[in-house]
């Protein structure tokens, strides 16, 4: 069975979940989303792209930018990176900040927000037109000029992101955060606001399901054995404190965002995008889990 | 390059690394052992066996344990398992009680010590004989009747293991213990006695690295997604706080003990087993590490 | 006004608060306690007792029982004592483990159950026969042999007392407990299983109201200092996480139980012993804390 | 022995404490403060002033100013302040962000940092002039117009403080804080750098001391019950962790700050403030702590 008539049983068979969950209310532009909207897109190493559904309309990204940002600090600092945030689960919610304090400032990994802006601080230093170069690196991973931050998205969040601020100020105290606050956190907001479809989302994952690839876009260049650590990290921390599930159901390093989006790759063989507003109470997308679960059951491959 | 040759390679390379750590020392009889005593098995789906060094000289399997109960209990209760123990990783010490009161008496996995309590808890209302139907499995699974219980140890960590015991009277309190508290110790701890070499451990992990093959060993009995589901919760919670580590430097589903035992598997390839006493600060094999870190590395084969 | 006006109106103004609450329910002898008795009694450095209500019936004074332990372990051990028990409020419920592992087990004050346990070890370690020295320093207080351990009470407390005995392993574990656990959880329960009246409980606590006088019962003796630092230790521990609420609205050291008696002193005035079974949800006696209440409003007489 | 006496007694017997512990290192401002000054006076509720040292030399308050902005807020909303604090003590550091979060949002007394904010919140939202307001009241506590806000420490603090605008931002997550994060924060910080010296500070805690008569000063006037209200929180709360420390050696309700000084009160008796910049690892003055505890063992009068 191709891959095409598995999105398309796997979207006639998920249409029984259209309705459970909430999409995400913290965020105001989020709540303007129509919930209803539902798309996958796959494409293969050997270049084919299947798709079904909205795989075409732009959503925000949110924590899927996590992803990229990670692969950029890495290049930039190598081993280094692990000295300011971890490579453990967190066994906790995106948010808490009760580990911070145990843990004297250094995140777990760099998939929670505090370790995202502990990475977002190591871009700031390193780079000189960070919000320009982080664009550009998507982009370059996208193929297409297409993708921009959305600017309102970026400042609503950031007044009403007082847990975000919270963190960052923890990180600050505990001497792990180098740039201005401020600067940080509008800058983490702004990775967040990218707006990306499931074709776009899947082309930029695909150069991490291959480790085998020169992995180079813009000036972030990754080893084949950094691209499969970052593949791990997805892996152990990509879901909130439901990667175990995620493992468990789907077997796929993948991340997802509140905005209602999942990437995950198959290591060698594809990467996948799927979008679809409601989150469950874990806010990882109901209907993208269930679709990626059915995948790697159809499929019949998964990394177990 | 054949696994002969890694196997050998591995072993010199490692060598360096052979005074680094200290063995256990909180279980008496985990000091008397050599702590300079290193070997490692590998076993092919294919059928071949390659090892190097102690492979032959049994020791205590200690956590490795909570895989082999994990599967008969997941194969007596099913899904209905997840009720009683979570499927995410801990993001704490192997033996934390606060995530206990936090989550109220439901452990985070079954490969912590709160969670193998429980397993052992559900096989001793589901067995008959739990304690020489639970050595049958494991003798079944490794193709030999040469293994036993360490009953001296079993006694010895008993006496000293106050630390679970307070978490079995906190499951117990929380109503997620349902047999006598002590006739759960005991079965745990000699569940952690078993006493087996590298060879058996490889042979005993192999069925969990092919899921394409029937699972059945005397009673037990799992299907394909059930051995998949093993994997992910090794992989994403094997190695107690430094699960993300060994995902990260090793990408393998795996399972440590404080023997120096670790057994991993790479999905339809092999099984592995590696023994030397000495541990990291996280209670993990330093030079088991190391070896399937290179093994990784020198096959280029992980899970990623 | 005198105290007789004062108990009575209180008795009064108390009767619409008579069927708030629930008596505990996880010690199944408190349970067939007839939770609508209400008693108080107090009793004054001049030597007058005044009393109303059910002042004449026994029950279990529980947690109130560690007033006494601890005063027989300070005098033992002295200044000492604080190696191996704080003095600091616990900020959380009377038997949270978490604090105990943060703190690596040393509990945060003796009027806690881990406190509590660790006192009980102590006068294990010290006295040749605990148990009857124990009651016969109780007896000495209350002028009185008519006081006995229920028994049935104190086995039945033991075999469903899994928290305790998780916080005595935990304990233990930390290297905070000399004895055997079994033996320390047994006579720690049957100090809670002591049988009193309010009289009987005001005449003890009313040495602790008066440091002017020297404080000798049986081969227990405190000196002034000792006798105003248990004082204080009530005042800001003897409520569990409603000791501030309790100082707030009441103003005056004590220690309540839950089997529904408070025991409190005004210094250098009185001790005052209310007992009603029904418990608010902090485990404190409804009715006790508002007579406590009432008492220093009406009396306009409190420590502030 | 009077009282003149008395402090002179205690300054010489703590003048060999008189170089242990190091002053606040984390507030610039008070870093050029000389280390080695020390002064105490106490007030009496006849009339009567004692000083000796540096009595009469300004310092920063610090969190002697929670005790102030409590009472205002306590005027301004009644029982209805404990909707937004609660009065237990915290069992913890004065900047613990764990209990915050455990206990989403609701601080646990008003003199840790979270409660202060939230105080200086409801004060920003009662008042029209809130510095004005406050600093007002604070003079006509100490009868004079001679104290004022230290701006600079202020701003520096601020710059410095974020620690505290992580609680901040914790407290607006939770919906804890009606005003802007910025003014909040800006306002408590000059609260902290008020500038005052041992005799204004024993004159404005005079009135914490009795309750018999009528507390008013500018618009804030409270009640018999609501000064002796206070004065359980200082018992209770007023020393972060050391709270029970402090009601064990000193035995009276007081409050300290990282500045160096100590209020507290005798009730009916007097007033007393201590400074001396060296702090021990609590944060607490070592000889405000020792002065005041020989204080009441000399004068023998303590709340116990």
């Amino acid at each position: 069975m191709g891959y095409q008539q598995i999105l398309e049983e796997i979207y006639q068979e998920t249409q029984q979940f259209s309705h459970i969950g909430e999409p995400a209310s913290y965020i105001p532009e989020l709540t303007k989303v129509d919930p209803n909207q539902y798309g996958i897109c796959l494409k293969t190493m050997e270049g084919e792209t299947f798709h079904i559904g909205d795989s075409n309309t732009p959503f925000a990204i949110q924590s899927i930018a996590k992803v990229f940002s990670l692969a950029m600090a890495f290049h930039l600092r190598g081993e280094k990176l692990w000295k300011r945030v971890g490579v453990e689960p967190s066994g906790s919610a995106f948010n808490s900040v009760i580990q911070l304090e145990l843990e004297r400032g250094i995140p777990r990994n760099p998939l929670i927000n505090a370790g995202a802006l502990v990475v977002a601080d190591i871009l700031l230093t390193e780079l000189e037109y960070p919000e320009e170069q982080f664009l550009k690196f998507v982009q370059a991973l996208c193929h297409t000029k297409d993708i921009t931050y959305n600017e309102s998205m970026a400042v609503s969040e950031r007044e009403n992101g007082f847990l975000n601020a919270a963190i960052a100020n923890m990180l600050k105290y505990y001497g792990n955060i180098e740039n201005d606050i401020e600067r940080v956190l509008r800058f983490y907001f702004r990775q967040c606001s990218l707006t990306m479809n499931c074709e776009q989302l899947a082309t930029a994952f695909l150069p991490f399901s291959d480790h085998t690839q020169p992995f180079q876009f813009e000036e972030t260049k990754l080893t084949s054995s950094q691209v499969k650590r970052i593949n791990a990290i997805m892996q152990t921390c990509g879901f909130y404190d439901e990667a175990g599930e995620f493992s468990f159901t789907v077997g796929l390093p993948g991340k997802s965002g509140v905005g209602g989006g999942i990437a995950a790759i198959c290591p060698r063989r594809y990467s996948v995008a799927v979008w679809s507003p409601r989150l469950n109470k874990k806010g990882n997308s109901v209907m993208g889990m269930k679709a990626l679960e059915m995948l790697t059951t159809k499929t019949e491959v998964s990394i177990f």
